[in-house]
């Protein structure tokens, strides 16, 4: 499960976490009960302002970006601890698994993994939690790993039944339903119709409402094809992360392959 | 080089940093301008507690331990985010890298571990930040890492030229200075002499002065053995840590292989 960086900050305040939010979803984790899981956030208003000053997913440019590096991934680790202290004070046996010191990305795509310790977190009934992050890259020296690749990829890896991502809309649209009045909210899509719609966004006939659906829909169209489902709900709303986890119906998206 | 949790926490206190310590300690490591380096620390007031209440070190036994687990790891990434901090403060690129998410052991010993991630970060300039830290075990399901056995392990792995060891006192004695005024400062010791200077531990000659003294003996004779330089002195002391890094004459025990 992926939970959007805009469902667990205020956005518009840089590192203001939204603890109700925070304090809500865990509650709903817990009510779930689901195992095994896995637990991937974004970084909202923590990890984006500190990346975009030092220009962390361009690559290595120059010395100055080497402290910025460990800012960003600081910013980060703070976001996680509020997240993992959350879950652990509603009784979940969370383990904080940040991507930069088990992962290695080449050009910005996830190269090599250290799963044995995550997976028998899984085995043994843990709940990791991953977060997009600044990781070490073998071309570019650094970059940002989104929550998004980072979802899809381990989702293959393990083999995991379906995708839960918590945006903070109702999922997708055929255009932006907070300034298009014709806009209509898609609740099922294919995989075919995926990548027709994927194709429409450069026209801009799909907006991106989540800040960033475009690269999130390229992230997920692997895990879609491999057979995973993913369902798209909004984790601003009281309980639809609950309903998701337990595979009840609930207002979202849900991709399929076929 | 190892920070023993005793130089970082109050050691009486549960979950109570020592933030002027951690702050001088980071300006001494700045100051000193080292590289490349690794930074371990222990759990002082932070980890321990919590691993001894549930039992961490025993390995799995029952379910109630599993949160223990969690709540063991959490403790040390407070920590940890305090000692990163403060490094970052004081513009040292210090990226925080948790041994439960990069390593797994066998029966206590470090079995498998991503170096890579860490290989790139020292090639890069950055201070990676371990710790002491509740790890996921092959065997026994999960245990407890010491500080100790990581910094042994990653300096022979990373061929290391030495090994500091900061501890809250000047190094080795014959007998527990704090008891036994009879007791004498050691201020060099060869492998051999280590090596019978163990045996001695057990017949309580020499008192375990560090909270691990005898452990730390056990785990730091193989990285001699390699021709690896061990220098153990009082982290407490204003300018050892500096002096050790540089090279520097400074009051501690140093141990060679001849």
């Amino acid at each position: 499960m992926k939970l959007g960086g805009s469902a667990i900050t205020i956005k518009e305040k840089p590192f203001t976490p939204d603890i109700k939010a925070i304090k809500r979803l865990a509650e709903e984790i817990k009510h779930a009960d689901v195992s095994p899981l896995i637990l991937v956030h974004g970084g909202g208003s923590f990890g984006h302002p500190v990346a975009k000053k030092y220009r962390i997913n361009e690559g290595y440019k120059d010395s100055s970006q080497v402290i910025g590096f460990s800012k960003t991934h600081q910013a980060m680790t703070v976001l996680n601890n509020l997240v993992v202290d959350s879950l652990i004070n509603h009784d979940i046996p969370a383990v904080a698994v940040p991507p930069s010191s088990c992962m290695i990305t080449k050009s910005g795509r996830i190269e090599g993994f250290e799963e044995r310790p995550l997976i028998r977190m899984l085995e043994m009934g843990f709940l990791p939690v991953l977060y997009g992050d600044a990781v070490l890259d073998s071309d570019i020296n650094f970059t940002i790993l989104s929550g998004d690749q980072l979802v899809s990829s381990l989702a293959m890896n393990l083999d995991a039944e379906r995708i839960i991502i918590g945006a903070d809309v109702d999922g997708l649209y055929t255009a932006d339903p907070k300034t298009d009045s014709s806009a209509r909210h898609i609740s099922h899509l294919t995989l075919t119709e995926l990548k027709k719609l994927q194709n429409k966004v450069g026209e801009t006939k799909v907006t991106d409402v989540t800040g960033g659906m475009p690269g999130k829909m390229r992230e997920l169209i692997p895990a879609v094809e491999k057979g995973i489902r993913v369902i798209i709900v909004n984790a601003a709303k009281p309980n639809n992360i609950y309903k998701a986890l337990k595979g009840e119906e609930v207002v979202g998206t849900i991709i399929e392959r076929a």
